[in-house]
């Protein structure tokens, strides 16, 4: 496994395995890896090469949020994606993906203005941004996402489908703590007796889901629940909990397609998010 | 030489040729070609392949301006294109490139907040956007942009910085008829006298490089004397005539980089442009 920083390194190590006729796959991440990521790298392995980014992206991070507390760990991570056959590491700098004058941007409306676009404002236009530039150095044939960031899941298909980027965009299942709680490296920063608040969560997505299976199509008593079981949690605050139209990230009332059911809460000062997905048959 | 209308046969077409090794030179264009375009075309034949795009872009045009009457002739762009060794014509319907549900867009801060971006606020981010598209459907390995339109070939070599795109942008000289007058599908709008009224667009242009040549370097009096030569045209309604930092396009005072100087005027009901760039040796 190689670790390098420079996109030039990236593009020569990438135009060899292209002239070989090799496949990529790719798994963009801001590092402090678990297990949620490595159900994303070991989904990679179906590529001939699987390359890794590592890079907490300031664009996506407001003004006011945790970029500089972000958890780091470059060994522990390097040692991870070692295990998991990982070929390629590519751990640039800000100043080698945005250097002294940076003016381009990609967004998106309407999936971008709900859910977690509301609260966090720049968040999704720094995501497109950087996974554009991210797809446009490591140029893979597939790229994997996780569903517990199911808004961004639906924004980056939606990208990449519109801008005709020439690959395929694959989601993989959220990952849990025994316990239930959604995989996340935001995880760490919860006291003891925040992450046992933090189930909170979990419970609240699980009773949604039970009730969509169950038959229950009226968003307005699902939301309900869902909320009612947040709020028995003093440490708990909701941000939003909503049931959106998956594709296109609108809020509906009736289940009558696939939906995508969001919460976002703080638990003391971290912002916790979780969902669950509903595709109806016919 | 294929005239093609899908994304799917581009692609097709595309991977045949990457398949045997060869590279591809692209020319993006609304069509109605001109000797303009013709110069980009032949820029283009040191690839391997020719592509030529003749898409108007319904994105890149405000909601008062000319989409519905900007000049089209697929048969006379075709054979142009079969005389100058074109191998693909991408020629899509609106439908094709944007469907019925189109989100994304690539856009940028600075460069296009001047000149252009001023009285045509959308045009940047429907340009940014389907070259984009266009890059992502026709890979090639080099695309073609004349220097007539020189704000956008500022604007579409940022992004592709900027986002590192993987290729290589090259712009062409102005190309002008034998008086003067830069090409331009335009020019087709304007009445015989119109056209007469047009040279004072290159007159100015002519003036104001003739002064920087000679060692002038204040731009307030080159500006004074462009601005003066066009007013003497009683057809002639100035939108802007400016200088501006080469790469931000941002207005100077003093010639003492790099520049852009660069005029937009209506004759009648047409805008036209046109410009100069001078760059210090040292």
């Amino acid at each position: 496994m190689k670790i390098v920083s420079t996109i030039e390194e990236v593009r020569a190590q990438v135009k060899e395995w292209k002239k070989e006729g090799l496949s990529i796959g790719f798994v963009p991440t801001m590092g402090y890896l678990h297990e949620g990521h490595m159900s994303l790298i070991d989904a990679a392995g179906e590529n001939d090469r699987v390359v890794v980014s590592i890079f907490v992206n300031p664009m996506q991070f407001g003004p006011t949020e945790d970029l500089a507390s972000y958890p780091r760990d470059l060994k522990h991570d390097a040692k991870l994606c070692e295990e998991h056959d990982v070929d390629l590491i590519f751990h640039p700098t800000p100043e080698e993906m945005y250097g002294d004058q940076f003016y381009s941007y990609v967004d998106m409306d309407v999936l971008t203005k709900e859910l977690c676009g509301l609260s966090r404002p720049v968040h999704f236009r720094g995501v497109c941004t950087v996974v554009t530039k991210l797809f446009n150095i490591v140029t893979p044939d597939r790229a994997y996402f996780g569903q517990k960031d199911a808004q961004q899941l639906a924004v980056i298909k939606r990208m990449v489908k519109d801008l005709n980027m020439p690959l395929t965009i694959t989601g993989c299942p959220i990952i849990r703590e025994e316990d239930g709680l959604a995989k996340s490296s935001r995880n760490t920063y919860l006291s003891p007796e925040e992450r046992k608040a933090a189930l909170v969560l979990s419970r609240s997505i699980f009773l949604g889901k039970e009730m969509v299976e169950k038959g229950e199509r009226d968003c307005k008593k699902i939301l309900a629940s869902m909320t009612a079981e947040i709020e028995k949690e003093p440490l708990a605050k909701i941000d939003y909990v909503k049931i959106v139209d998956l594709d296109t990230m609108q809020q509906v009332e009736k289940i009558d397609r696939g939906i995508l059911a969001a919460i976002a809460v703080y638990i003391g000062k971290t912002r916790l998010i979780d969902n669950f997905m509903y595709e109806l048959e016919n």
